[in-house]
Formats: C-alpha cells, sequence, structure tokens
C-alpha cells in the first residue's frame, strides 16, 4: 500500500543513483572549512545590506552609525565562536544545540532549541535562496523579473537532488566557497588599492541617489531602537555556525581541535568579508532604502515600483570592478552558488535532527533510523513545502524573509550556552585536578559570557522583529513544540499501556490451541502454496474457507477440490449480498466464540506484484479483509506470499533504493556515533 | 494504510446514516413508473427547446418543420419501447444492455456497450444537472449568475448524498415525479383550454423577438442535415429508456409483464409531453437560437451577451401561466428536482454497471461484491468527477453537452437490439411449441425494426454532431474500452501465470519445516503476546530476532529477556547505519540459504490504532518490512495484533460503516440475482 503514495514521488525523482555507501573519508581542515562555513560565509551577501536598510528609515546620515554596529556584529561573532570552541571539545560525538539543551536543561529546553532550529532550518531555504535569486539577478535581469518563480524552481531543483541522494563530495562544497571568498577578498583588497592608494573615486550605482528619510532626526530611545534593529538583521551573519558543533566526528584526527580550529577560521573570514563589504558600501556611497520605490530619490525623483535595488556585495562590485566585467559577474555568480550551498545545508540538517527527535519519540519512530530514505524524503518534503509556502508568501523578497530569520538561532544559541555553563558546573562538582578545573571555570566564563551576549540579543531582536514578522517565527515554533510533545505523550501513553507485567498474568491467559483457517478462492498455486504452508504448522485444526459470491465459481471450487482429493476440509460461507469482509468477520467471531481459549489463524495467499498499478488489480479484498480482522481479539493473520513475474522488476527497484545514500552524509562522519553522551572533558 | 487514503473521503462525508438494509420491498408499478422513469421523463425538460434551437439555423420559418420531427421521436421512442419489452420479457433476471450484448455477440461488443453506458452515464449528470441549473435559474436569477458554480455544488451534493448512502425510499422519486408530470399535463390541458376554446392570445416572453437566420435560405441537402441534427437532439428524450430492463428484478410478481407495462407508460408519458410542449412552444411563438447574443434580435437589435435564454418548458410555462405566477415556480422547481433526480439515477447505474465488470474481471476485482461501500465510493468519485470536469469546461452548458450525448445510449440500443435478434435466432433452433415459435418470430422482427431503427440513428447523430462535440464521447468511450480490456488481459495473465497444474510438482517442492522468527524490540505485552501465539506453531525451530539500532536500547532488552527466563533464543543483529529493514531481510536469506527447503514464517507484533493519524506514529517500519520480506520467497509473514484502547473508536466505526446500505438499491430489486443468464423465453 505504501507503494502508491510513493508513486508520485517515484515518478518525479526517479531511481537513486547508485553509489558506494559514503562517509568513510574524514575531513582535512581545508574541506571541512568550506562544508561547514557555506552557511555563515553566504549571510555577508546580504546581512550588510540590511544593516545599511535599516539605517536609512533615518535618513542617509544614519550610515555613519554603520561601522558601529558592523564591529557589534564582529564582538558578537568572536563571542559565539568562542562558545562552540567549548561545545566543540565538550561534545566530541557531534553533539548538537538539541543534545546539550537536552542533557544539561531537560527535555523541555531540549524540545524549544530542536523547534528553534527546525524553524531556522526552513528560514535558511527561504533567506539563502531569495538571496541567491536577487544575486543572481544583479546579473541576469531575467531572474530579478520573475524572482519568486526562479526562487521556487530553485528550491524545487535542491530537493529533487536530496531526495535522489545525489552523492555529495566536499569538493563540490570547495570549489564555489573558495572562489567566493576569494572574490570578495580580492574586491576588498583591489577596493582598498584603488581607493586609498590610487585615489581613484569609486561610485556605486546608487551614489548619487538620495534617501527619503521615513523619520528624520531620530534621536533618543526612537534612535536606540533604530541601530538595534539595524543589529538584528546584521546578525543574520552568524547564522549556521554551530553547525560545526554538529559534524565533529567528521573531522580528522584530533577530531576537537581541528573543529576548533576550522570555527575560528570560519568566524575569521566572516567577520572581516562582512566588515569589508559595509566599508567598501561606505566608501563607493552605496543606498539602500527600505522601500526603495518610495524612499530613493534620483535627482529629487522618487525611482517607482520598477527599480530593482540590487544587494549590497554587487552594487560594490560593480564600484570596485565595473558592472558587467568578468570579475562582478564571476563574483554574482559565486555568491548565488554559495547561498544555494548554504540552502542546501538545511537540506541535511532538518531531516538529521528530525531523526535524532525521532530517537527520542518527538517525532515518528519510524525517522530514527539513519540514512533511511524514507525519513529523509518526508523531512525534505516537509522542509522544501514550508520553504515555498514563504517564498511565495513573501515574493521571495530576503528582505522581509529577514525579518523572521535569526529568532531559532538565537533560541538556540542562548539555550545551548546556558547548557554549557551547567554541564561545567556539574563537571566541577567531581573535577579534582586542579589544572583541569582551571581550564573548565576558563571555559565556564566564556560561556557564561556567550550565554549573556546571545541572551541579550536574543531579547532585542524579539523586541526589534516581533511586530515585523518574527511573530510567524515564533509561531512556527510553538506549532513545532505543541505537535511533538503531544506525539511523544501518545508514545508514553501507548508504552504504559503495553508494559510487560512482572506477574505471568499475560501467560496464563495464553491460548492453547490453534485454529488455522485458509481463505481460498480459486485452486491455483497461490492457494496451494498457502495450504501447504499452513499444514506445516500442526498445532490445532485446519480448515480452508472460501465465500459464495458466485454459485458457479463455489461449485466450481468444490469440484476441483474434490479432484484433486486435498486433504484439508473446504468449509463454503452464504454471502447474500456478495460481500468477502463480513462473512469471514462473522465466522472468525463464531469460532472464537465456541473456543474462546483457542486462537485464530487466518492464512490468506497475497499477490506480490511489480508494478504500483498492478496494486489496485490485487490483494484489496485481502487488505481490507486484514484490516478488519486485526480488529479482533485471539487472531493472527499470515500473508502467504506468491510473487508474481512482474515482482522481480519491483525487487531490483526495491534493490536500487537500498543502495541509496543519504545527504549531508559528508558532514556527519563515517560511523554511527553513539547516542549517550560521552561526557568527555577538554585536553 | 487503507485508513490514510480514506481520511479526506472521512472528514467530508462523515459517517454513513445508520439503517437498516433496505431492498426487502418489492415495487409496485405505480412506484416503479418514478423510480426509472426520471430519467426519460425529465429530458422533455431540454429535448424540445434543442430541436428548436438546432433549427433556428435556417431562421424561424424552419419552426415549422418541429412537428415533423417530433413525429420522428415518437416513431422512434415506441420503435425503442416495444423493442425492450422484449428485452424484458426475455431478460427477466436484470440483463441489462452489456449483459445481452456481452451473451449474444460476444465480450467485444459486450465491452463496446459499457464504454459507451459508462460515458452516458457522467454525460447524464452533466446534462441532467446542466439543465436543471437553468429551469431552476429561470425562476431564480442569482443561479443563472452563477451557472457552473451551482452545477458543480449540486453534483458535490449528490456526491456526498450518495457516498453516505442516504436511504432511499421509492416515494422520494415519486413525490417530485408526479409534480412534474401533473404539472406540464396541466400546463398542456390549460394551454389548450385558453387557447384553443377561450381564444386567448397567449405570448412566450420571446414572441416579439426575431430570428437572425445564420444561414437562410437553405434547402436540399443542407437542410436535410440540419433536420437530422435537430432530430439528434431530439432524441435525448430516449436516454434512460433503457434503464427498466436492468431492474425487472425490484418490480412485483409478474415481474417481467409488470416492467413491460411501466416501460409503456413511462414510453406514452414521454412522448405526450414531448409533443405538448413543442406544440405549445410553437402556439405562444417561442423563439431559440443557438448563439442568442448574436441572432435573437428584439426590434432588430440582437440581445447581446448579457440576454440568458431560458428553457422552452419555462418559456411555455410563462405564456400559459404567466411569469412568476405559483404554477410557474411550482413547475420550475418540481423540473428542476427531477432533473437532479434523473442525475442521480446515474449515480446509482454506474457503479453497478461498475461492479458487473468487475465480476467480468474488466475491471479491479474487488469492486464486484455488491453493496460494497469502497466499491461503489470509488465509482461515484470517479463519475462526479468526470462530470464536474465536463460541466466546468462546457460552462454548465446544456446545449453544448447536448452535443455530446445520446452516442452512447445510440450504441447500446443497437448493439441490445442486434444481440437480441441473435437471442431469438438462438432460441428459435431449438424450441418446437408453434405458438411459441410465432411469439418469438415476432419479438425477433420488433427487435430487427428497433435495430434498424437505433442504428441508423446513431449513424445520423455520428453524423450530425461528430464535430460538434459527440468526438469527446467517442474518445471517452475509447479510453474506456482501451483501460478495460487491458485489465482484463492482465488478470488473464496472472490467472495463467497462476494455475495450478495437474501433476503435483507444486508438493513437491512444498517445504520440511519451518523455521519461525519472531522480531522484537522490546519486552511489552504486544511482544510477549506474539512469542506465545508463535509457539503455539509447534514445527521446526522458533528464535526471536532483534535488530540493534541503539546499543543502550539491546542492553535492556537483553536484560530484562534473561530476567524473565523467555524460554526462546534471541538473537540481536548488527546495523551499523541503524536501519532495520536490511539487517532483517539479510539475516531471513541467509536462513533461506542455509537450508533452501525449509519455510521461513516471520511474526511481526502489530499495533492496531483507532485513528489515522496513529498510523503515522506506529508499523510503519513494520510494514515496509513486510512489503520487503514478501519479494522473498518461501517467507510467510504473521502479524500478531495488539489492539490499543484507541482502536475500540475505529472498531465502532468500521461497525458503523458496515451497516452502510448501496445506493440505488430500489431499483435493483431485493435479492443477489444469479450471475449466469436465465435463458428464459416469453411467457
Amino acid at each position: 500500500m505504501s507503494k502508491l503514495t510513493d508513486v508520485p514521488k517515484r515518478i518525479l525523482i526517479g531511481r537513486a543513483l547508485r553509489s558506494d555507501k559514503l562517509g568513510e573519508t574524514l575531513l582535512p581542515k581545508r574541506i571541512a572549512l568550506p562544508v561547514f562555513a557555506s552557511d555563515p560565509l553566504s549571510s555577508v551577501a546580504y546581512a550588510p545590506g540590511e544593516v545599511l536598510l535599516v539605517l536609512s528609515v533615518a535618513g542617509v546620515s544614519a550610515y555613519h552609525f554603520s561601522p558601529w554596529i558592523a564591529v557589534a556584529v564582529v564582538v558578537l561573532m568572536f563571542t559565539v565562536v568562542a562558545s562552540y570552541r567549548q561545545n566543540v571539545h565538550a561534545y566530541p560525538s557531534g553533539g548538537g544545540d538539541y543534545e546539550v539543551a537536552n542533557t544539561n536543561l531537560g527535555p523541555k529546553a531540549g524540545l524549544t532549541v530542536a523547534s528553534a532550529l527546525l524553524v531556522d532550518y526552513v528560514l535558511t531555504v527561504a533567506v539563502s535562496i531569495s538571496s541567491g535569486v536577487e544575486n543572481l539577478g544583479s546579473a541576469i535581469p531575467f531572474v530579478t523579473e520573475h524572482k519568486t518563480l526562479c526562487a521556487i524552481v530553485m528550491i524545487a531543483l535542491l530537493t529533487v537532488m536530496n531526495l535522489r541522494g545525489v552523492k555529495e563530495s566536499g569538493k563540490l562544497f570547495a570549489i564555489p566557497t573558495y572562489i567566493f571568498v576569494a572574490g570578495v577578498f580580492i574586491m576588498i583588497i583591489w577596493g582598498v588599492v584603488r581607493g586609498a592608494i590610487m585615489g581613484d573615486t569609486m561610485k556605486a550605482p546608487t551614489a548619487d541617489f538620495t534617501i527619503h528619510a521615513e523619520q528624520g532626526g531620530l534621536a533618543g530611545f526612537a534612535l536606540v531602537f533604530l541601530l538595534l534593529r539595524a543589529f538584528s538583521s546584521g546578525c543574520a551573519a552568524l547564522t549556521g555556525v554551530e553547525a560545526i558543533s554538529n559534524g565533529v566526528p567528521a573531522f580528522r584526527k584530533p577530531k576537537s581541535k581541528n573543529a576548533a580550529t576550522t570555527l575560528a577560521l570560519m568566524g575569521g573570514l566572516a567577520v572581516t568579508m562582512f566588515c569589508g563589504i559595509i566599508g567598501l558600501a561606505m566608501a563607493t556611497d552605496v543606498k539602500m532604502a527600505e522601500t526603495p520605490a518610495k524612499d530613493l530619490l534620483h535627482n529629487g525623483v522618487p525611482v517607482g515600483p520598477g527599480y530593482t535595488q540590487n544587494p549590497v556585495i554587487s552594487q560594490v562590485a560593480a564600484a570596485v570592478f565595473g558592472d558587467g566585467t568578468f570579475f562582478f559577474v564571476v563574483l554574482a555568480a559565486a555568491t548565488a552558488l554559495v547561498l544555494f550551498l548554504a540552502a542546501n545545508t538545511a537540506y541535511n540538517g532538518f531531516p538529521l535532527l528530525g531523526s535524532i527527535l525521532a530517537q527520542d519519540r518527538y517525532l515518528p519512530r519510524q525517522l530514527h533510523t539513519r540514512g533511511d530514505r524514507l525519513a529523509f524524503s518526508n523531512g525534505i518534503v516537509l522542509l522544501a513545502g514550508a520553504a515555498i509556502v514563504l517564498v511565495y508568501i513573501y515574493g521571495a523578497d530576503s528582505t522581509r524573509l529577514i525579518q523572521l530569520y535569526i529568532v531559532g538561532v538565537f533560541v538556540s544559541f542562548t539555550l545551548s550556552q546556558v547548557g554549557m555553563v551547567r554541564h561545567w558546573n556539574r563537571h566541577l562538582r567531581t573535577e579534582k585536578d586542579p589544572a583541569k578545573r582551571r581550564r573548565m571555570h576558563r571555559s565556564r566564563a566564556i560561556n557564561a559570557f556567550g550565554a549573556t551576549l546571545t541572551g541579550l540579543v536574543l531579547v532585542v531582536v524579539l523586541l526589534t522583529k516581533f511586530s515585523h514578522g518574527a511573530w510567524v517565527a515564533v509561531l512556527g515554533m510553538v506549532i513545532f513544540y505543541v505537535t511533538m510533545t503531544a506525539i511523544r505523550r501518545h508514545y508514553d501513553r501507548v508504552a504504559e499501556e503495553i508494559a510487560a507485567e512482572d506477574a505471568p498474568g499475560d501467560e496464563a491467559v495464553r491460548p492453547s490451541r490453534v485454529h488455522s483457517v485458509v481463505l481460498v478462492s480459486k485452486v491455483h498455486k497461490p492457494t496451494l502454496r498457502a495450504l501447504s504452508y499452513a499444514k506445516l504448522m500442526r498445532s490445532g485444526t485446519l480448515e480452508a474457507v472460501s465465500v459464495d459470491v458466485d454459485p458457479a465459481e463455489t461449485k466450481a471450487l468444490k469440484t476441483e477440490w474434490e479432484r484433486r482429493n486435498i486433504d484439508v476440509p473446504l468449509k463454503v460461507l452464504a454471502s447474500p449480498y456478495r460481500e468477502i469482509t463480513r462473512p469471514i468477520i462473522d465466522y472468525v467471531k463464531s469460532l472464537r466464540r465456541e473456543s474462546p481459549r483457542d486462537a485464530v489463524s487466518v492464512y490468506i495467499p497475497e499477490y506480490v506484484v511489480g508494478h504500483w498499478y498492478e496494486h489496485l488489480l490485487h490483494n484489496q479484498s485481502a487488505l481490507r479483509l486484514k484490516g478488519r480482522l486485526l480488529f479482533t481479539p485471539g487472531v493472527m493473520v499470515t500473508s502467504v506470499p506468491w510473487q508474481l513475474d512482474s515482482s522481480e522488476a519491483a525487487k531490483r527497484r526495491a534493490r536500487k533504493r537500498a543502495e541509496w545514500n543519504a545527504p549531508g552524509a559528508v558532514r556527519r562522519g563515517p560511523v554511527a556515533q553513539p547516542k549517550k553522551e560521552k561526557a568527555a572533558t577538554r585536553k
């Protein structure tokens, strides 16, 4: 039956690519960096612009606050990186924020982090794809004209790629990421050379524009609020920093040390690029407005709704390299590609987190087997669906989507850091070695500072962005939280219901005999096989049962039964309304009434077919009958399969599917990590 | 699993109404008439108008041909009624056209008739509902303004009613049908009294309009063609006549005689009403045009696209009774109601024919059990879906839909009558009694005449309407025919594949022992039950198998196993990738390799739940595993159910559903008729 629902998926996705089991290779730092850093590094493509955009509300004069905001972001980045370096050392098994919060702060905190991260994965896809499309659009106008469509197509493409389980390799991530990083650095250096040394005047395409201040002359609390809001937008540069803490097992040894180094490198690169772009934007007089159509003026006239506000990085590139030049196009393409890779990281993270949550019974249990294709498929489709809805509603506008972003990340940052403080407290209680205690004290101080700062940022983000859209993200978290709590409660209730008692009460009601019933419609091979299998079970009585739906067929069946001398009695049930299920159910119930201590075993010959449409033609009555029989206590149902020739095709398909490899394997490392916390302290 | 796909249905449809088994009452003629006649009688609501409409192409002068067309329709009606009176006597078991064609002309003819009837059922819904909405619209302008929407809502309403299995009663049909018939007769008589006796001048709302002849001065072949096309449209009055021949078992005794009398009555009523309305339309100067906006002129000016052309019956009623009077509104309501009832007959006929076709393996086998709710549901949803598509495409315009109509009916008429001629030929070969032979000769003559005339009409309909839309109906038939042939071929191939050989070859490969495997994840009641059931099957070896997905859980399982002293060995399979299916499949295969002559019996504890969403939380791994296991030869899979408390709810629901009664029971009579032809000759 599950075949049927798979069909649309199968048609769309085709067969998974054949590939060997992945993940037997560990990542050197030079590959690990791009694998994990595409998300935080790519955010420099939109974060600086968002800062300017918010500041523009108070007019272009407010732009001079932007270096200070950049400094705040840098401080925050260093704090977060320093904090997560502690996580990486303390949880070398790759325990992410969920595990840290769950272990140290309890299940409610864990579930909050999980809900926050799930929402944030969705937003990572929506924001990165939208921004990627905008960057691509700065080089290809067609893309800008059909922004929403392009974004949705891109999400669909990523979805199909991930569903197919395209084989990943570190190089796939390395090349565009390094091109992007190199491009941005060349731009910064060349900009400095041209501006400061050669004395060129570089002008961004919007340099001659003026900005109409929506709220001119802001001061006092209103100004502080605006600055905080700009800072909140800038914080988008920090998303994805936590990813490395999940991926420690994928690093080469010494794993924790290498992961910590990579984390530091990533932080360093990100802030340099962020500050560089802000600096160049100031130098080249980039103008960004929140509602450009109205507030961006050219020669004193608003530019109108036809105007497309290109991303800061592309405006800066146009100023430094020249619009449409080779370097400009390469940088635009690399930026878009890195943003798409960043979206792709969510495709790995979302189902993985789902499988961890399933392990803790917050999501359907079957999702928890690692590398299970169906589990990943469901997660991927859910993620893509939610992202498409957001992109559609917000018209693939990264500026509007960013209002929803970051809440989740900072919820997760804060709870994870608080959890780490608890972690050190616990270890300090038992640790005697003064050197180790000293290191623990230092780690605890770092994590405590991280917790305070990220907590503060979380409050700032919530205050400044709640009404701008952050409430949507909060609502999403609440929905995830409530759903997962309900699922967990259901599992707990069932577990209680089915818990085996210590007293052998269950054994007392154990049936003494089995009455076996083989369902028969015609004498053919599947029936004969079912009969011969049933005969092997020599315990109790055995009879064949047929329903008289068609008198002629029943007569033929009886004749054939006698002619073949089948040594099993054949019972024919009357069915005036040509039903099949009801007479059989009634008969089985009557058997149970006659001898309540016996169990009834019903054998159903079942056809195994190879194509989905064949399911419509076979086994439907059997399936429905089985569904009804299972409600009758004291009954077990045995399917005796008969493989039709066509089933070979399905078997081959199933084999192919089994060779599928789960996306994100590169990031997760080679072996199944043990679930329980390896409470390692820092070496 | 089938639960899952049922969910949307269940939400929409709710629980079926509780009702006792129907059909224990036979129909007296006065009830049988309205039950079977709503379809042919209701067509007088649109057929006369269609005749005038086609004639108007040649200008209003062509209207004087309409009495001749009415005569032709009357002759045809008498012929068809006389022919079907022979069917009714020859096949008192209620063999419809499909059975007659199938038995006498072979399966291809039978399948052609079936395809034709299936298409025609869809069109009956589309045409009757559209016309009903138009008639309702003549009294309630809102309905006309939202024609397509109203028609679709009406179809949806009928669908839900039929899916719920609302209890039918003959009275439900009798009251509106008799009101409608009485209303039309009163109108005809009152019209004659006012016009001929009192000398009143009755003017239809369109009496003062003139018609712009699209093709003025038609003559010769073109005129004949136009008259034939008008006649083809008039033939819509004949649809549904064949229904009684399916329903003979529902009549009181003497069944055949009563059915034949009812058929004659129905024919008489239909033609009287048809001619009466045409006559009144001529007397009151009704003007109808094929494209009224352009060709209908008022004071020499086209009425334009805002004009609504009301049905002839409503225009005549306005002329005779006065627009908006009590009688006018009652007649409009009764007309609409009878048309909706006519649509409802298709809801009974379509799934019934489907179940007969399933019996002959042209459709999925499970559809053939009579009164099976799911079979009816699928048929009803398919019918409604197709009708909605047509109504949507053709904007609920009965005039455009009628172009597609009738082809199917006349294919069915013609083949059925040809089949009847063969039937009599066959019986004449063996019959000796001269009196009986005389009657048979007479019957054969009638059927031969019927076959010739209906065949001729079929050719006319195809020639005059093919390019106007009849090709759509033909295409529909071809699709049904090809699909059903393919299904039958599949079943035949499978039947051949699984046919038991006479040599006991199958018995030779019969396994000698059974290796039983109980799948275990935790020690709880479902597991213990599965173990105790498996232990009852004392044949061969028994072991419990668990997959080591989580080392901690596996350890706990082992401990508990030992603590409880369970006397079944526990085997733990390694699973480095946290998979469940693959290790088990591999293990079962290894068992088969070691002892190829043994069968493997796998016991899976299964949860029985009460709500659809619980299916998402339980058994998914088990179901998938089962799906894979069935592909492995020599394996049988036993589900040992554990009924969770919540399953009680589902059990209650299932019981309620089982009490559902199939729509159309009134028409079909009380008992399951024997399938094989009771070759009765006329008494």
